[in-house]
């Protein structure tokens, strides 16, 4: 297709492909190694912090904490301090993260399905 | 839930959550940075390796190497040489790769149509 001409229609179009574009920022934010597991683990309900990291295998601390962070300044996770004895303070998502977990979820399920296949396709490469 | 008793039935629950099923080695895969891309990419037809390249704005030679050699490993791409002249050679989306892809689709889907909050987003925590 021909450029269009100038006009602010122009900029409305977003698109993870392009490198500047702020869907790619958000793309590869929510895709990010452990950002992927906090929305999925998030998906199933809210967490306290310590809660959190053991669900999410694997996650150091400062990593979680840098995720979680990350996250809410996308507007994806909310910190919210519970009043109680004592306080405590329990992430959950926003209505956007709430859809992107939904999502990320899709994919899990199929992954959780095709375990064995990938295992086969990597015995099969890896006897080649 | 108590521990189930011991038997193989165990050993089948694929979990994302858990550091060393295979399931969570996959979703890690297809959400690394330059994968979901090219997987994104393979989902709207088969591509050259050049192609690809200029496809998924800002990916290395190396690092599109690399990608397509793990996908292809993981039973999600195939790397196919046609016979023309001269010869070309294109990757495609296995069944498992295309189902991936269409997951990937919807999320990326919802990022650019979200584009705008997460920009919101931010610019309303950079101000606090």
């Amino acid at each position: 297709m021909d450029d269009a001409p100038d006009g602010p229609a122009q900029d409305l179009v977003a698109d993870v492909f392009a490198r500047d574009c702020t869907s790619r920022a958000a793309f590869e934010s929510v895709t990010a190694k452990w950002a992927s597991l906090v929305l999925l683990a998030l998906g199933e309900g809210s967490f306290r912090f310590n809660a959190l990291r053991r669900k999410v295998d694997g996650v150091s601390e400062k990593m979680l904490a840098q995720t979680l962070q990350t996250l809410e300044r996308d507007g994806m996770v909310t910190r919210e301090v519970v009043t109680a004895i004592p306080p405590r303070v329990e992430y959950e998502l926003t209505p956007l993260g709430a859809q992107i977990a939904e999502r990320l979820r899709a994919l899990a399920d199929l992954l959780e399905a095709s375990a064995a296949d990938v295992e086969a396709a990597r015995a099969e490469h890896a006897g080649r």
